[in-house]
This record gives C-alpha cells, sequence and structure tokens, in this order.
C-alpha cells in the first residue's frame, strides 16, 4: 500500500482527493493536515466522508509526512513551495494541485502572484503533470506541478491543432467558463450563493493569474510563443469547466475531427465526440474524463474546439491521482473508473 | 456473472442504474429496452455512460428477457404489471422500481392511479423492498417492489419511533421536499427550468399517489393504521430528498438519540448524525445513504426528525440494486460503496 | 418630498430599499450610510442602481440623519438600539429592519441575540410593524420594528386560524422554508454558492432566534400564549420564503377558504388563492405580496397552510416601505406597486 | 390611452409584455389572446399577474384586433406572417417580437425557418426595431420587427466597433450564453431542470438561426458584408444573455473607452461601464438596460467587449414596449424605467 499525505485538506479540491482517495485500491491514507482544524475529524468537516475516512486532521509536521510516499498539496498559492524542499529531501515524492511550480519562470509567476518564490532552483526539475504531454517524464518525477483547471481544460481542447501548426497560433483565443467551486472554499463576498446565483459575469478580463500556465502549456506543445486571449467567465453551477476555444485556419489539409480523434486515440480520459456533438459539463461532473468537440462553422476560416472538465477532478484532484498512478506505476486508471453523475 | 436486464432505461431512475451497474463486479448488463429509443446506442443517449455501456436499446421481447436472473423494471406506473406475470413464468426475478407492487390493496391501488390493476394476485407475493424492515422476506423473494423515493426518506425517519410507540401514530406529519428529478424526465411544462428554477412550491396537498404506499410502511412497521399528513414540495435542485418529519411524543422514557442509534446500528445504508447535526442533501449526492438527525426542541412534545436521501439513490436505483444484492446474496454493499458528490 | 436616510444599507434589505425608495414618487433620498464604504457611489457598489441612485456613502452622523424626516436601519442586530434614542429626540422617526425592537421583553431578546440591550425602555414604545394587525398603531408610531421574513410569512399565515381559536394554540408547527438572501450578506463559508447550492437543509432546529418573535406575535394575535415548533430550512434559491403550516383543528364548523378570504378582504398586500392552488415563491419575487392557500387534507384533523413571500420585499424592505406609507399618511401602496418578476 | 392586443401571450416574453403594459401609464390592455387558452383568467395562468391583469384568454379574432391602435406577436415563427397583413389592412399597427419580419432576405429566412415566407412583400416595409440605430424609421413604422435576444446583446456590443471601421469586420466572433428563458416556455425535454440545470454546453455551433439576423444587423451598421462566428451556450439560469466579443483591431487611433461613451452618450437604455468593470447579467434583470464593458487585454490586437441584457426584457417585451413608445410619440422610457432586480 502506498502511503499519501495530503496537506490543506478542507478546500474543494482537498475533499475530491479525498473521496478519490479514500476509495483507491493501493492507497493508505496515512495523514490529512489542516493547519486550522487540528484535531477535528475529518468525516465531520466533510461529512460526505463519513463512514469512509476516519482520520482527524493534524499539524503538517515533517516527521510525519516524511513517513509517506507520496504528499499532494492541496493549499493555497505560496504554501507548498515552502515545504517541498524538505520533504523532498526525506524522500517523499510530491504532487502540488497549487501554482506554485506550474511556470517555469519566477520573474513571470512572481508578476502574476505578488510574492518571491521561496525555492526557484526547483521550477526547472517540476514537471508540468499534464500526462496527454508529459507522460514519461511524470513516471520518474519527484515533484508534479498539477495543471490548472482552466489550464486542462484549454490545453487538451487546443494541443492537435496546435501540435499539427493547423491554426494561426499567434491569434488563439479561449472563451472559458468554470463553475464556482473553481473559485475554491472561501469565505469571499463575491462567491455568496446570492451574489453568483443565477446570473453570469466574465472577470479578469484585463488578464488572469493563469495566463502565463496556459501560455507556457502551448509553447511547450508548439515549441514556439503563442498568443492568447484569455476571457475566464463566473457561471451558476457548482463544478464544470466548458473552453470555447477560437482558431484562425492556416491549414486545410487536414480533416480536424480525425485530427483530434488520431491525436486522443490512446489517452484513457480524453473523449472526442462525433461529429455534431456539443459536450454538457454535467457529462463530466465527478469523472476524470475530457470530452472534447471540434466543429468549423459555415466552411470558414474559424476552427471552434468545445472542452469541457470537471474542474474539481481532471481539473485538479483526479488528474492528481492520475498522476500518482503514472508516478508508482501503477495502471493509469486505477480509481478513476467513477461514471459521471448526471443529472 | 449475473445477468440482468432493464427496461424502460431512458429516465433518471433508470440511468442511475446503468451507472451503478456498469461498474457492479457481479453484473453483466445484457438487455436494455427502450420502444422510443430502439437501436440507438445507450451511450448516445446519456453521454455520461460514454466508455462504460456499449449496449444499445432494444425492444422488450421476452425472449431476451428470459435469459436474465434479473430484470429491473425502470417504468412508468402499469408497464410492470402487464410483463411480469410471464417473466416470473420464465424464472427471472423481477425488482420493480415503479409503483405497480407497491401497495397491497388493489383498490387503494387503482384509486391513486386511476387504471385496473393487470395482476392483483401478485400483490401479495411483491416483497416490499425497504431492507430495513424486509432483509429476510427480500432474500427469497421472486418479486420486489422497489419503495418509492418519499416513501423510503420518510419511513426510515420514523421507523424507530413507530416501533417504539414513542410518537401518537395517529398524528403524523411528513413536510417533504424533492429535488426536481423525483418528479421523473418527462416533458412536462412544469419541470423546465424556468418554471422550477429560483422557487419554491408545495404541490399536490389536498392529496399524493404516494401516501397510501406511505401509510401502508408505517402501519406495518407498528402494526396498526396510523394517519399521517404528507405535504410534498418541489426544490430548485437536482436530486435529493429532505423529508422533516414531526410527532407527538407519548413516551417520555427514552432517549431519542439513542433509540436511533441502536435500531440502525447494523444498518449499512442508514447514518444518525451526532445529536445537534444537521444533514444537507449533498452529503448524500450520489450515494445510497440515508443520513438522520433528531431533535426535540425546547424538550417540547414535539419530535422532530431529519431524513435526507438522494431520491434516485437511496430512493430508486440504489436501493434496487440494494435488494438485489441480498436477493443474491452478495455483500448488501457490493457496488453501493461510491462516496457522496460534495460539492 | 419626505427626506430619507437609510442606514447601513449595504445588506440585501439595504439594496431592495434603494431600489424601491428610488422610484418612490413622494421620497427624496438625501442620506445613505455605510461606514465600511465611506465616500463610494452606491452605483458602483451596487450596479443594479446606475442611473437610479446617484448618492455616495456617507458616515452615520447625527446632524446629517437628524435632518431627515424617516430613518431605516438595514444594520446587523445590536446597531439600531444604540443609535434610535437621539435620532427620536432629534424629531426623526424610524423604521427598523433589525431585530433589536422586535421582542418586548428584553431578558428574551438578550438570551436570543446575546448582548445587552441599549434602551430596553423604548422596547414598550416600539410598534411591531406588521400592518395586518398594527396598521392603526403604525400611523402615529416614532419607532416601527420592521418584522422578520420568518414572522412575517407565519404569522400571516396563521393569523386568520389564531384569532377565530380555528386550531389549538398549544401545537402549532411552521415548516419554513428560505432562500439564501434571508441569511444576509455576509462572507461566511455556509452561505457560499458551493456550500448552499443544490442541496438543501433544516438548520438551528433546537432553537433559532425568530422564535420569540414569532411566538410573541401569535400571542399578541390570540390573546394567550402559543405553542409553535419552528423548523427553518435553507433553500437553494436567491430569494424567497415558504412557509408550511400545520395546526391540528378544534373547531369544525368554519369554512377555512372563506375565513381566510374574509380575513384578508381590505388588506392590499395578502392574496388568498382560490381552492386547490399552491403558490410558488416566484409569484411574489420582486413584489410586496404574501400568497397564501389553506389545505385540510383527507378532511383530517390537521390544517395545513401554504404562506409565500419575497423575504427582502414583503419579509423586510417592501413591508418597511409599507410602514413608511402607513405613517406618513400615504396610499399604502404607493410605490409597492410592482408586478413579480416571473420567471 | 392606446388600445393594445397581444397574441399569444402565454410564453416568457408574454408574461413579460404583460408585466410591463399592466403598469404603462398610457397602455390599455384590450385583448390577450391565446387559442389554447381561450377562457381561462390570464392572473391564474400566470399568478405574478393576480391583482393586476383583469383579462381573459380569447380567440385571436380580427375585428376584435382591429379595434386596437397597436397589437404586439409574442408568437412563434411562423404566426405574425400570416395575419399581419389584414391588421396593417386595418390601421393596426405592429411589433413583432417574433423572428418572421426580421431578416430581409426572404430566401434566408426560408433557408434557416424551414418555411415559406407567407408575404415576402412585407419585408421591405418592417422596420428592424433596434431604436439604436433606427429610431427615424421606427417612429413611422406600421410594422416593426422586434429584434432576437441574440442579436441585440451582439449588435449593441459591436455597433461602435463596426460602425468606426475599429475591428476588421471579416473576422468577428461572438460567444454568447443565454439563460434558459431565452428558449421558450416549451415542453421539451432539454429545457427541463434536471436536463439544463448544474450544467453548461454550447448548442448549435454548426449554424444557429439567429445568425443572419445578426450578419445582417452588423453589415446595416458598416455598409458592408462581415463574417461572424457566433456560437451560442445554454446557461443555468433563468434570464439573461452575456455576449463576449471578440474582434482583431485594425485601426489603434481610437480610445476603445471614449469610443463606446459617446457612441451611447444619448442611449437611455445603453450604459457603458467604467474602465475595468464587469458587467453581470443580474445587473439588468427584469430591467431594458444594455450594460456594455471593452477591453483590450495585454495591449494587443484584440478588442474584448462583454455586453449584458436581460433576454426577455431589453431582449424581448421592454424593446418591444421602447419601441412602442417612439411609434406613438411618448417618452421613450415610460413604464422602463424600473430597477434590476438584486440579487
Amino acid at each position: 500500500m502506498i502511503k499519501v499525505g495530503i496537506i490543506g485538506a478542507t478546500g474543494y479540491s482537498g475533499v475530491e482527493l479525498l473521496r478519490l482517495l479514500a476509495k483507491h485500491p493501493d492507497v493508505d491514507l496515512s495523514v490529512i493536515t489542516s493547519r486550522a482544524q487540528v484535531g477535528e475529524a475529518v468525516a465531520e468537516f466533510f461529512p460526505n466522508l463519513r463512514g469512509h475516512v476516519d482520520l482527524t486532521f493534524s499539524e503538517p509536521k515533517r516527521d510525519l509526512l516524511a513517513g509517506c510516499d507520496v504528499v499532494f498539496f492541496a493549499t493555497p498559492s505560496g504554501t507548498a513551495m515552502n515545504m517541498v524542499p524538505e520533504l523532498l529531501d526525506d524522500g517523499v515524492r510530491i504532487i502540488d494541485l497549487s501554482a506554485d511550480f506550474r511556470v517555469r519562470d519566477p520573474a513571470q509567476w512572481e508578476k502574476w502572484y505578488g510574492m518571491r518564490h521561496a525555492c526557484p532552483k526547483l521550477l526547472d526539475e517540476a514537471i508540468y503533470g499534464l500526462s496527454e504531454i508529459n507522460r514519461q517524464a511524470i513516471k520518474s518525477a519527484r515533484l508534479v506541478a498539477n495543471p490548472g483547471c482552466y489550464a486542462t481544460a484549454v490545453l487538451l481542447g487546443f494541443l492537435p491543432l496546435i501540435e499539427e501548426d493547423v491554426v494561426d497560433r499567434e491569434r488563439l483565443i479561449a472563451d472559458a467558463k468554470s463553475g464556482v467551486s473553481g473559485a475554491g472554499r472561501k469565505a469571499a463576498l463575491d462567491l455568496l450563493y446570492c451574489e453568483a446565483g443565477d446570473s453570469l459575469k466574465a472577470y479578469a478580463v484585463a488578464g488572469h493569474r493563469h495566463l502565463p500556465e496556459i501560455c507556457q502549456g502551448l509553447a511547450m506543445a508548439c515549441g514556439a510563443p503563442v498568443g492568447l486571449t484569455f476571457v475566464p467567465h463566473l457561471i451558476p453551477m457548482l463544478r464544470g469547466i466548458h473552453a470555447t476555444l477560437y482558431g484562425k485556419l492556416i491549414r486545410y489539409d487536414i480533416e480536424l475531427q480525425e485530427c483530434y480523434e488520431i491525436r486522443y486515440r490512446d489517452e484513457p480520459f480524453v473523449d472526442v465526440l462525433p461529429n455534431g456533438a456539443h459536450p454538457d459539463t454535467r457529462s463530466v461532473r465527478g469523472s476524470n474524463v475530457c470530452r472534447i468537440a471540434v466543429y468549423r462553422p459555415q466552411d470558414g476560416e474559424t476552427v471552434v474546439v468545445l472542452s469541457v472538465i470537471d474542474n474539481l477532478v481532471k481539473g485538479a484532484a483526479g488528474q492528481a491521482v492520475q498522476n500518482m498512478n503514472i508516478m508508482l506505476d501503477l495502471d493509469e486508471m486505477t480509481g478513476l473508473r467513477e461514471i459521471a453523475l448526471s443529472p
């Protein structure tokens, strides 16, 4: 059994990690930390876990964590980077669900996150945990930077077009819609039911901190810098991201549907829908799948890609477990076969 | 492997049955019928099942179904009663999720359902599939009438009080709140998003067709007729039932919390919350659990019980699978260990 | 024109007051205070008011407020009681939307609100602003305690039964369901979209602080103490209260429908629905109306009353404006004729 | 008083027309027709209108309608075109909320609506009722084609850019998000609460029937054909459209914010937000306003415009009343000053 620790498990990614790992056949959940909740039973804090998780929250102490094979960070920005170096020294492998190790350029990171990076040297070692482009590197990684939810949906949607130079990589548009859980579990006014309910808005149009991560991932895929306009929207739903992607065609000799089907033929968690289908976010609710459809409306020069994920699963906890499976040479789908809950 | 058929799998109970059975380790899904969808791939109709169910909908033909060990009916009222007799003759065991065999008195049934019962003789043989009161009988049953969602929540909430004569059984009140999926998947105006959304109403206050089923279940538990006022409400949420139950205390020598804990100590799918907790419906979303809390406000003469289930799982498909497990002598929890999805 | 001030207008009752008063033909909005938002344009804080309100938030200064004819308090508990005495001395008439002056017995109030009352002497003078029982007293009141939202829905629902001794006043049950805005606009975890969305729970079943207000109102109506079990529920919707009320009949010589119709015949904001109708909360969304239906299921001994209001209008800001109209001898409906928004 | 008739008032645009016209000071509602509901009281059908509308639904008879000054059509496609010619002959002025007269080219219309146009000759006379571009023509129009909701949001968002040749008119993108009421009030499975709730999807990506209307409107504004990619999305909310518009800058000598503010300076129902603001749909819920913000992210070559309306008000009934006010030389804002309901 793999001994697993979770640091900062009181948010939405945290409870999803617990939901998935509590049923993972090869995992022994051994430490769950939260400074604020020390001593409280996890199943009292998250009643859906009653009967499934018997642990209590503990302090994030190094000696306890050092006994783990894998530690997940489900913490706000700026926490993991302060604890990861010593855990690596202790021989623990790390999967960080926060943004601390996603952006390779510390200057970029510091600009968007407004703090100094505590261990910029590790940025080169950290592997960006999008298995669909980095599976080999993840296998042997000590430190995996688990992709953000927006980045996952946008990258998986654009990859086939970018890798094959089908669209103008300097003029990409990602119109992304996210359920409210994407903003995390924090007592902020604009996340109240009565602020976000039955309403819709764009936010951070002038610039969103996930932009550099997405651009870096796209550049990684096509080997050149890209130009991306990224507009996120807050949608009155619990979970789910729907990325609507627009690209200007520069090659017309490729059959788009086929291009996607071939690219993702062997990917266990990417599902290319048949021609003419529209994925809805509930078709992935609670599951680790990304569903994609590709269109060329009016046979024009614009490609439209629809890419949906559950932001808390393929966009966070599920992808993290997928990375763990890869790192530990387990069947990649272990513990991730759950069917989406619909309705 | 158990060969399973599902008749009428295009509704919400149907898709839940498919979700649960597709992952049940002992089940071989062999026939899925729908007259309206014959020939269509199930996974095209229900995109959340893509990659999990490869069957297509077929006609409900006797010879196909006769090869099944168990057949589930997830049909509207009045369908099962016409097909069950011949399937029983073929040696198939039946779990009927509709209301056809729930009420023992055909006159009562005919009054509320507005049609003649096609096989009243089977009403005596049919076992009411609430395992918490009928587990032994279910084991050997040929025909199980799976309880309705309201009945499940109300009965599990009242049982300890009724069985121990703690409250006046002639003056029970059940104020029940249901998510919209409880009304089924049918193109009716009042189930539209814009009719049911961001609003709340009671309905059928003068009399709801689930009343006789609930009264019969309560009477079964206490061995005497009961008086129940039942008021159902439609709530703007997808799933979940919250039954708020009121009883007038007639015995004061019983510690209520203990009474519930003892009654359900060995029940795998009933969870009595600690003193002072309030179950929310999301704590059971997608899971087969009923969570219950009991109160005596202001130490008065009124007991208040809060009972929540997922109407599509413990209130329909999950309970049906639980019954199948019992009938086939499997571990009762097989295929039903999924943790509730929250948020 | 009536000069009006609003103290603490940054919550949901506050923005509703602004919405209603900005269009009230006899009102001149002259002071809007908020310590936290001083200097900010009201229409920047509440974008729905852009083009309708030109004021900025100011400090709640006595001299400014002293120039008002009427001041509304839309503040948390414990604020109004510290400012009201001096404003009354200045000749300002007060409508307090908070709970500070609702409960006549200071000991009761202090028990439930956990603080000392700053001016218990005013509790006798304060008029409980439910016009349907107190219209005459409101006319000349200097200080009106505007009823709470739960109290409004429950009292209007029970009044005809209680006043005519139709039900046992010692055994009343109010099962109340409220949209999330009823909990106010504050950054609390359990009011987040992802905590309250697509889920339902009861809360404060052991005892809710609105209980004494409701009991006092009922006692006022029947001239004797009452026994009430009150169970509030949080519903995933923005606005609206649905109170489902249960009483045990003790008189059978009264026709219930008629009893309600006669009682409310001349009330401009209480609408008794015809026999067999079920009010939904959206039928009063944004309007100052209470809609009521009354039932006697199965001709039994239990009366069921359904009473719906918009918690922010008839349950708060609308009722406050109604009280102002009465106090100032305006047509009671002035500024309150808006039709409910549906869907 | 203006005598007004409404044909087909049982949908969502219909009930909004009734809500607005019932309070319009210059309007006498005299005929409300619905073939399906003949004889039923309008206020029974739409309980929010109880106390405000006393009419019953009648047959759409020519003689009754001929007595009206203005008749609104709130009917499905294909109805108005069969009744309009004779009503015009009777001297009635018409405002058609359906799509029958929006597209000038009958071939285009017939292609997208799948039927022959009954009176193509009137297409030239019909005035497209977007007052922000056609106010003069509307004044004297006999027949106004009220714009669709998507078209209104997209056109108002693009107008300043298009009119000033700021962006490449051949490469416009409109990513539009609509609440469910935009799809109308009809018993269709995909509009059920449990199908559309807590989920999000794009639809009709290959081609949506509102595309020709939008393209025609854009072409009207810039005097040349345009290229538009239009992707509509269904959002789990009752009302509201949020159009996120993308254009490629071709002129850099114009200050975008100023361009919008100047263009809409005198428009009573278009509100340009200050720099850096993001309109949410609830800020226009129930009101006739379009709120717009304009961005140039990362000072790049892409302009992003955010445009929100209430699809049932500025996108349907409110705009229709606005057109009526213009046609009858009333103050354009009469009956349309209502403040948006928020939360």
